[in-house]
């Protein structure tokens, strides 16, 4: 039998996941491909020994062990960061191997030079694990869809950031309670910057768009806003409008300018989206000809990435036991057919909101606040005042017909200049359900 | 450029729309594959001539003219159907041709003969489009999925079906109006007993259980229960209890034995398949590693079917011009690893239940009928009676704990014999929520 050799760099929770898919999986991927698949060398500078039943395994603290081993034809690189991770990565390439990572800051960032530098050594780069977890999505946009040219990606693609709204839509919690809670069960980090102000599902958007599209891609020109500004009161007044709070990656390709912003956004009940709770990540494309589609599943994790990494293994065994590597491109399209394209800036956003004010329970207030609005060409379509007493102050809730994103800022600027605006304005972006 | 050459039979709806995506996406599919993909012939007995944009298509009213067309690399056959449509396949295999089929009718009776034959002349055989219209889910458990044990499957794999149920729910109208309303608006057919009957669900199964579980299914070996017999008062009553009614396929892997049904069935209100509406459809399977995946997207159409019949030409073509046919196994397992297993008998199952009894409203009728069903060993969770007349009978409605289907069958033709019953009970069977 036909065996492929692989090594593993990096022995934390993805990584020791992986190799259990490795080692579980062992005998039903000898019959699904014909080929053996064995997990030669572990490299990890933290890790003293393996567990008993990886025979066969060896381990070490010098990851260039793995890289300069003239008898693996794939490494795995699941160390994260952008710095060491990016020269091993390089190096690798440089040795004429496959990698697979699901690294997705390092993609997002550096993404062109690896896929760049692979391309010269003719080898391949498996990233399904970068983006939801165990959810074939990759694939599924480099193959399935082929015939499509997406014209949106909408996604929940950050597990923890979509546990906490879930938690404040379930139980009325403040945003930080839920935070610490989370913190404490491990469903978040120490340091949770990058999933709760929308920094992670940036970097997923800019693979997936790369990728969509056939486009390059540059992060700091995604717009990035996160949730630490939800407060339940805006969960309530959203739920009696219809809507759930959710944090929506957005992206619309209209040709010669592409769309693209993670935020908080109200997105109606009945789509599909409002109904992903807990740690699940949904991902919503359309396509041209399949029209709307979504992938479901766990966004992160052990297993389940463990599983998406392996079948990037798979994959590439496949290419190389069947010699047709690069059989599709890395990234979808033709290496020569990606190119960069203008993101629309967000001043010319155009899209229903709603808006939180908070002021003194005064006579006249919501006229003037609706005379503002009006001047900036922003229509009303309902309003909650509810005399809700909350520190001295009454909020107003108002959700707008479709508006554009630099008037609402020039608007929300003088209104929260007022002398009765007792706290800056909340405004959270509404989704339109296209698919009804 | 390298140039791949289609013949397709068969100008349908489903073949339109294949023709117009391989027209459309033209230009798209040579910068994702650096190939050419011609649609070379189109055989059709009634089509007179082609849109004026098919520019290079010959159009034939006989379809040996394209599986006798040495120029052809790939068949696609559309012509729905399981004698003339399964003949044209043998016919093209033999002549040494790849096939594209959406035919799961012929694939759930005949597969394993078609698969053979194309074993044999070592061609492949796509088959996406057969399931879940443009949905990348065979893809997606024959490649994404790889790593994993499929531990279960199951979907709402049949618009028309969801449809129906759909509209029943939102306005409480009877099946029979609805039906009639759907077969006006081109919604269901005017034969609809594959839709409704649950047939057609039942041979999406069948192709599903082969390639998830590399396994040799036959079709009347799954137990089948259609929609007609639904009621909007069993709707109402579901979701007093927190449930939606919809048809699914069900299939659980307990290795020795498989369980493969499709009924109607009572999902939680917040289980994904439960906010699955109107013509869309979604297939939820259980990976060992994975966990729960979903796919959703619109089962059936036109240009969504096309989508996925020209993924399987550019999957093929992309074989025939790296040299690498059968690189991924059509079944997802080696050919000599498939085998059949013994499918569950429907007397072994065991579900919670919902039960409506029509009875008298006279004394004593709920006392003999829960001792009924205490001596079969079918434990009450609760029961609604609200003495909502209905035909001078009393609907007496309940939820047992988790029964036997055997035990359930006898118990309840003991209460139908009761002189109280006036109609036959009503069973639906109920679906045990393990994502939380």
């Amino acid at each position: 039998m036909k065996e492929i050799k692989v090594g593993l760099i990096g022995f934390g929770t993805v990584g020791s996941g992986t190799a259990q898919v490795l080692f579980e999986q062992k005998e039903r991927l000898k019959k699904r491909t014909g080929t053996s698949i064995v997990l030669k060398k572990i490299a990890d500078i933290c890790t003293k020994s393996l567990p008993d039943h990886f025979t066969g395994t060896e381990l070490t603290a010098d990851a260039a062990e793995i890289i300069n081993d003239p008898d693996i034809d794939i490494v795995i690189e699941l160390i994260g960061g952008t710095t060491l991770a990016k020269k091993f990565i390089l190096d690798a390439i440089a040795n004429g191997k496959h990698v697979v990572t699901a690294n997705k800051a390092l993609l997002s960032l550096h993404g062109m030079e690896i896929f760049t530098a692979a391309a010269a050594k003719n080898v391949e780069i498996g990233f399904e694990a970068s983006v939801g977890g165990g959810i074939p999505l990759i694939k599924s946009l480099k193959e399935g869809l082929v015939a499509n040219k997406i014209l949106s990606i909408m996604g929940i693609m950050n597990g923890t950031g979509n546990y906490i709204l879930t938690q404040m839509t379930d139980h009325g919690t403040d945003f930080h309670d839920v935070l610490k809670d989370a913190q404490k069960k491990g469903y978040a980090e120490a340091d949770p910057t990058y999933d709760v102000e929308g920094i992670d599902t940036a970097h997923k958007l800019v693979i997936l768009m790369t990728m969509a599209y056939g486009m390059d891609v540059r992060l700091e020109d995604i717009s990035c806003e996160g949730i630490t500004r939800i407060e339940p009161i805006d969960i309530q007044f959203a739920e009696e409008f219809g809507y759930r709070i959710k944090l929506l990656a957005i992206s619309r390709n209209h040709d010669d300018h592409v769309e693209a912003r993670v935020h908080p956004t109200m997105v109606p009940e009945k789509h599909m989206l409002a109904n992903i709770n807990g740690a699940y990540n949904g991902f919503y494309f359309t396509g041209d000809m399949v029209d709307n589609i979504m992938l479901y599943g766990q966004g992160a994790g052990k297993m389940p990435t463990g599983s998406a990494v392996v079948a990037d293994v798979v994959d590439i065994a496949r290419n190389i036991t069947h010699n047709c590597i690069n059989r599709v491109p890395s990234l979808s399209y033709m290496a020569d057919q990606i190119a960069p394209r203008r993101i629309t800036p967000m001043e010319e956003l155009r899209c229903p909101y709603y808006f939180r004010f908070s002021t003194l329970d005064k006579p006249g207030v919501l006229s003037r606040i609706s005379g503002i609005l009006g001047q900036h060409d922003i229509s009303i379509e309902s309003v909650i005042q509810k005399g809700r007493e909350r520190k001295g102050t009454v909020p107003i809730v108002m959700r707008t017909y479709e508006a554009n994103e630099a008037s609402v800022c020039h608007a929300l600027k003088e209104i929260n200049a007022m002398e009765t605006t007792t706290a800056e304005t909340v405004k959270i972006r509404i989704l339109v359900d296209d698919e009804e």
